[in-house]
């Protein structure tokens, strides 16, 4: 359980000088979403074969960025008493495995969970891995480099992609490890760099960026360079994914399965890849 | 708003005479399952050209079965004094779009939502119309006659189908008709009927069952015939579906974004289908 006030520390980690740089990046970010708009994938017939369930489980000890349970659960009914059973649930938007919608670090008009086209919610996925730097480092970053060796090998990022950064950190869902917490509270885990969501900005069509981590910045960032960037450009983000291992770092479509919940800012996502 | 009692007035409905049928339907259904498990769908290269939206947008407005909010949302930060946007949910498991876990209507060891293996959840997608009669009448069911009449023009439920009856009351979401209430709080809205749950248990591999409509039982059940027999032989159901005349009756793929959450009975869903 997260003691009152842990929440605080969140944002105090957003301290005004971070914070009001974070603001005029979203200003930048906006002039950029209407250079550089999100494009949608190709007309094209897809196919597939198996599907990879690639969603944690999400339940109060699974871990979250606020250090604080993300889902509490009321049972309303039992079979026993009253025929059928049913909870209600009380839950944190960011927590398992989930979407951030554009809103969630925006200041405009940009889109809530509900609003996202359906069709940029199955996309292309390409799946780039650094974990083998992860391994040494939990304060790795995917870099502007790691995706252009990605595309040296397997062509250009598609038009309405979703990028995945694979650390190999699903592995440690279930561990202190996952946060990293050190003695003085920060966090320790990878995420995407500033400079790499800037290359498939300016670079790419990629719509969506999903991290197998608890946030696309990565555990050390007091501000959020990439949330900043992405997210008020009216492109979606997801976080906590796994077994992207057992996925093609090509070829494959996501299917996200975002809630269609009025006003959301983001929230538990089921999340399938089509093999 | 929903008066303090409403729920219980639901609850009621279930009486003793109509529990007691159900239980015993429970542990037939039980042995059913046994004698007709629910059958994986072939392994094929399935393909799509185009996503379709099969989700309603869940708001406090959206109608539930229990004529209360399906959910609240709390604001716990906003972007202009935190940095960013998040709010919190209290949301019932059965409002908008949802899935029924076996576990709903089960006494025993059936499924939670997030048990379900996710092969069950990408499954072909066989559209049933009822519209014609369900316009003529709200209390219209699903019959066997339905379902054979399918057949015949589109060749035998696949296995491991998701059957959909489309009544066309996804058109009423936003209106009293969808719920139907009379002046005596009756509801007037379609289901499936026990006979043809009963057929697609014996007579077919599907495992799955949708309806646009608030409950896979009509309005006016009392005995909850379908859900007492569809869901204890684990298999899942699906309610509050929309959009099912803009998918093929037979060909197309649905992908069921159940919410992975521990213990839950269902909740709410995004649903695709892939044509």
């Amino acid at each position: 359980m997260c003691a009152p006030g842990c929440l605080e520390t969140v944002h105090n980690r957003l301290d005004r000088r971070a914070f009001f740089k974070g603001a005029g990046a979203t200003a930048a970010a906006g002039v950029m979403a209407a250079a550089y708009p999100p494009k949608p994938a190709a007309a094209q017939t897809r196919s597939f074969e198996r599907v990879v369930d690639m969603t944690h489980t999400l339940s109060p000890e699974f871990p979250t960025y606020f250090n604080r349970p993300g889902i509490e659960m009321e049972r309303m009914t039992a079979i026993a008493d009253d025929g059928f059973n049913m909870y209600r649930w009380s839950v944190i938007e960011h927590a398992g495995t989930h979407l951030d919608a554009p809103i969630h670090f925006s200041r405009g008009d940009q889109h809530t969970a509900e609003q996202i086209p359906a069709e940029q919610l199955v996309a292309p996925l390409c799946v780039i891995d650094i974990k083998a730097r992860a391994a040494d480092n939990p304060d790795a970053r995917l870099t502007p480099d790691d995706i252009k060796a990605w595309e040296a090998q397997h062509g250009p990022i598609p038009d309405g992609a979703a990028v995945a950064m694979n650390s190999g950190w699903d592995q440690y869902a279930q561990t202190e490890k996952f946060a990293g917490r050190d003695a003085d509270g920060r966090m320790h885990f990878p995420g995407v760099h500033g400079e790499a969501t800037q290359y498939l900005l300016e670079e790419t069509g990629a719509q969506g960026l999903m991290v197998d981590t608890l946030s696309l910045d990565y555990g050390l960032s007091t501000s959020f360079d990439t949330h900043y960037a992405w997210l008020p450009s009216n492109r979606w983000g997801l976080e906590n994914l796994r077994n992207l291992d057992q996925v093609p770092a090509s070829g494959a479509t996501v299917v996200v399965g975002a809630p269609k919940i009025a006003d959301a800012t983001g929230g538990p996502t089921r999340v399938f890849a089509l093999v």
